[in-house]
């Protein structure tokens, strides 16, 4: 599909009216905007502005409730489980993670579990708040269930990611993966591209490894059966029971901690009920901040420097890939595809923003020129 | 190799004598003793008896220092640093997951990190301890350097087990997993029954996927290059990046918040320098711990009864091996090979313990009749 650029300032400015024009207030819209774009600028594009098509659907459909507030249920000074009343869930994600930190500047702990929100975004994000305070920061959330547990048919687990980020130098340890082998977004690139995905990362309807990319999206989609496979694959040999446990102690942490629904409950009869996670942690409880931040950029380092496979010219540490995406993006602009500009424009329509303003005739089909290279 | 069975109960009589022998209190040795045997009890043969070897050599060359006591160096209400001055880790890990417990019941939640410990066994007993008292118990531990990261060609990181448990009716949800693809003792079996190992396995000196478990051994051993994969195998397209950051992650828990040695820097000239992380979390801050524990089991349930892949009969949750392995050890006894018992043999002549009295001639090379089942 066609890619166009976009700079990262006329995509938030975009976002930002379209938001407001949702209802959300001015904070509100500039909050689920920075978490949008957050994923494009570090090349997380499958969780960034491809996915407000997804969040106009939910609130036009009442699915998310534009005026919910997140309301603390219950609280400790170490912890809080929050009811997000099925409001927007990067407004509740912000909410939660502001807490967790500021319990873990008060006590060094602060875990908080949310259920009856909706999709957050990238669990990174939340992660990164609490990291750039100088914190430890973790999220994970559960989803939709599209992931099928070792042995099984039937998807009953989210693809449940979990994030955690701590300060380190030249930049911090950013590390956000979803605990099944790859999400969706991977199937849907094999499928727009045609090609076979790998053996291991799916399920047909029989539980039978499938590399067919639209017949498992399509199950995954009428609930026929199979779906993505858990970090570790189909068996056991490679480990799938262990990305199985992983997602099980993401849904404990979301789902059952906050006394909400599981990812095999969630988004049934047009009601999200999406549970999050967040936990921030005080470095100093354990040494001197600044050590215990230079051991880590030595171990970081240690491992960047240390001895490349044959081929490879390059260790990534976690966190790298996004400060690189970063520059790129800030310099050349987010990665768009036509598709998502289309969305972009029914989504200004409905809510009544002039999307001309933003990107002149660009993503509007009939005066579409993919030779056109100009940066709006 | 041939193997034999041993009643649980003598095995138990003989490890604690052993320990009492080596310079261990009475409580001491029982601890040790009853950490070994959870892990023959639960079918995990490679963290119980057969590493009394290990702990034999390392009292023996001193890097195991019997009479250290683990000491806490930092404290808040919520958190503490032990260093446990080269001592059992055993010892170390019951005294910091006590610590963790006790401050969970105070506060809600306890996390506990370890530097200048030893192997501690199985991961798992440690988050039991938690569990067994209702809580939500957890810990990890990094280990010397086997594991390889992406990309790379020199083991920088341990296998790195997290453990997460926590109370469900009819049993626990117990999950016990190295973060890399196996472990080493995985290895030791195809080696020993001259079998290849999976491709994505292990890694060559030159960082290749290799099937020969006998040479990646031998590599690990001599630290030629290569060795065992993170979850995920070797390269990115079945996730590779994601059991090396969950890695990565322990190594922070353990290594860095410890201000202790990471893996790399593990067990190099006869200092050991492990280190551990606990945490205990009172369910009772998020709710009605008996309700919060009728969800998970209710969720533990619905798993276990959902439809099966083709040929399977069975979707396990984590614990429940444990569940039957332990009705299997108390009724058969728990699995014993020949080797185990020679250096049970030779552990027992070297602190002057009648081994005899326990095992008869069983296991002394001379007289062993491997057609002999007689149960010790």
């Amino acid at each position: 599909m066609a890619h166009v650029k976009i700079r990262v300032d006329s995509m938030k400015a975009f976002c930002n009216e379209v938001f407001k024009k949702f209802g959300f207030t001015e904070e509100e819209s500039s909050i689920i905007t920075d978490v949008l774009m957050l994923s494009d600028i570090y090349g997380i594009e499958s969780h960034g502005v491809q996915r407000l098509v997804r969040y106009h659907k939910g609130i036009e459909s009442g699915m998310i409730k534009v005026h919910a507030k997140p309301e603390i249920v219950k609280e400790t000074p170490v912890s809080a489980v929050i009811d997000g009343h099925e409001g927007m869930g990067q407004l509740i994600g912000h909410f939660s993670m502001n807490l967790a930190i500021k319990k873990a500047k008060e006590t060094g702990i602060g875990i908080v579990t949310v259920r009856e929100s909706n999709h957050y975004g990238i669990a990174g994000y939340y992660a990164k708040m609490a990291c750039d305070q100088g914190l430890i920061g973790m999220s994970a959330t559960n989803s939709e269930a599209i992931v099928v547990p070792t042995f099984g048919k039937k998807a009953m687990l989210g693809t449940d990611p979990m994030a955690f980020s701590m300060p380190a130098e030249p930049y911090p340890f950013f590390f956000d993966a979803a605990t099944s082998i790859v999400t969706r977004g991977k199937f849907e690139m094999y499928n727009k591209a045609e090609e076979p995905v790998p053996r291991m990362w799916g399920t047909d309807e029989n539980g039978h490894p499938c590399t067919d990319a639209g017949r498992v999206l399509r199950n995954i989609k009428s609930k026929a059966g199979g779906g993505i496979s858990p970090l570790g694959g189909v068996d056991e040999v490679y480990g799938s029971h262990k990305g199985y446990g992983n997602a099980m102690v993401v849904e404990i942490l979301t789902g059952i901690l906050s006394n909400g629904l599981t990812s095999n409950h969630n988004l049934i009869n047009n009601h999200g009920g999406t549970c999050h996670f967040f936990a921030a942690i005080d470095p100093s409880i354990f040494g001197n901040p600044e050590m215990i931040k230079n051991h880590l950029s030595t171990f970081l380092d240690e491992i960047r420097e240390s001895p490349k496979r044959d081929g490879k010219t390059k260790i990534y540490t976690h966190g790298e890939k996004e400060v690189l995406a970063t520059a790129d993006r800030m310099k050349n602009g987010i990665d768009v595809d036509i598709k998502t500009l289309e969305e972009m424009k029914d989504c200004a329509d409905y809510v009544g923003v002039d999307y001309y303003k933003y990107f002149g005739y660009l993503g509007v089909k009939i005066f579409y020129n993919p030779d056109d290279h100009t940066q709006y």
